[in-house]
């Protein structure tokens, strides 16, 4: 059997987990239920757990594994420390020595899980091939990871590729999630497609598929796919506002791609159709050539970026 | 003698030159004329013998020399090759080769100017012990240079931190250097303020000092420092738009600190006074408490960082 690598992707309510060869192929993948209670702290005692368990099964000798990868859901610095992860109970603590510690010494790297994903999709996903990427995540909010030179860009406290928060609308009325008001992922998550819809309803009377029925951001986009005029004006205003967010992520980093995964992603190549010519119209001319695809590996993208981090 | 390295600043008007001990100090410094004729062909030859010559008088041997490293007005990648500089007559080819042939194979590193001037600032300047750091150079245009980790941030195709084209206003009549409207070097750079102050005055009476004589970021922020109530107005938008854009940055990069260096940061610590509260009130949380500095090194920030490009 050739070598190994486990990727972990720590979420609120489960773990998922898998293992690799060296070539990016995933061998088994599973998922153990996340327990949150008395801070959180049986998590990584159960993922070592599961970890040891599945090598026992496969007759899989200490080193056999190169390492362990996980994403975990908060800041994590490039020392695999967490500051806090409220969602879990967790406080800081070096989230890759403690499970070192657990596997008995197999190698662990940490990162966020915004991040790792990330670095999934430049590995096996919609970034295949490249190695200056920024990954945009549409789903309740608007996450980012930034890939340069095929490393993480983690910032100084874990807050590197924050991109739903760049101000881009003055006078919001709404206040964002982050406390502050106009940011990108008030328009551009699947929460912020649903507002511009409402908002636009509300203006006039203008005949709608949407003013039946729920909204959402698929539902947008259905009612585009099918012609409806209003939720094109919607799709549009969407699609200004997030061309207008890249083109400032691009003035700072400059990728050679963008890769849109999150519910919202599930629309598909509709959604270039109203981002790209808007990131064209504000970039700097030499970011106006970045590619823009689709994120193709879903719910795995954590998995296969925590087994990247191993990998280096 | 200890080994030294050479820092080469390359310039549209004259190429100045340093050689640095390992620990960061200037040893000498001088400058030669830039050639720009016959599309620049004797640039790089000028330069190798204006090393060889300085090697020469100081009895240096080829293994006394590190390295050179050189900053160059136009967009580098990370393999030393220039992708067209205009203003020097140059096509694309690669400035790292083609120097170390001149120099009889003498190492050397190339990089983007702004960014080669960042990381001089990082290594003995304004942002002196930090490896995230966003230089801001305020001159005749806005400029960045973005360190990630001790290392720049060139970015896919050599346009990383091209921060002053991050689009901030609307409707904009003007056009900007680079052919698009509203991006934030029409407003913070020396011409930007000077715009903001010209736009103020003709918009009402109101007195100030600045309606008689010269109108330059100088003059705004000489008046700013005199009481001037028109030219706080004007200071207050400048400090508006620019910590906006910085907010943006930050968004994406999380940096420790930023240095704010160029012309027109010779109006020292008041221009804090006018940036740091608009940047919190537009950055996410995790950013918040990102450092703020004055540059340094002044024209000499380029041949430093020329010399740490060259250390790594």
């Amino acid at each position: 059997m050739g070598k190994v690598i486990f990727g972990v992707d720590l979420g609120g309510t489960t773990v998922k987990m898998g293992y690799f060869d060296t070539e990016g192929n995933v061998k088994d993948k599973w998922e153990i239920p996340t327990r949150k209670d008395e801070n959180g702290k049986n998590i990584l005692p159960d993922i070592a757990a599961s970890i040891k368990k599945k090598m026992a099964e496969q007759g899989m000798e200490k080193n056999d594994v190169i390492g362990v990868g996980i994403g975990v859901p908060g800041p994590v610095d490039a020392n695999g420390v967490i500051y806090k992860a409220a969602n879990l109970g967790w406080d800081v603590f070096s989230v890759k020595e403690e499970l070192a510690v657990l596997l008995g010494g197999i190698p662990v790297e940490a990162g966020n899980d915004a991040n790792v994903a990330a670095l999934g999709e430049m590995w096996q996903g919609g970034g295949r091939g490249y190695k200056n990427l920024v990954a945009v995540t549409l789903g309740t909010g608007v996450g980012g990871g930034i890939i340069v030179e095929g490393k993480i860009l983690t910032g100084a406290t874990g807050a590197g590729g924050e991109i739903g928060h760049i101000h881009i609308v003055e006078d919001e009325p709404e206040t964002c999630g982050c406390g502050n008001h106009g940011c990108l992922e008030q328009y551009a998550s699947a929460t912020g497609i649903a507002r511009l819809a409402k908002r636009r309803l509300a203006k006039d009377d203008k005949a709608s598929v949407l003013r039946s029925g729920e909204i959402s951001a698929k539902t947008v986009f259905d009612a585009v796919k099918a012609g409806d005029e209003l939720a094109k004006e919607v799709a549009k205003e969407f699609g200004m506002y997030l061309g207008k967010g890249l083109a400032a992520v691009a003035c700072v980093v400059n990728p050679e791609i963008f890769v849109i995964g999150g519910g919202v992603s599930k629309a598909g190549d509709v959604l270039f159709e109203y981002i790209v010519d808007e990131y064209k119209k504000y970039v700097f001319r030499g970011s106006r050539d970045a590619k823009f695809a689709l994120a193709t590996l879903g719910n795995d993208a954590g998995i296969y970026g925590a087994a990247k981090l191993v990998l280096g």
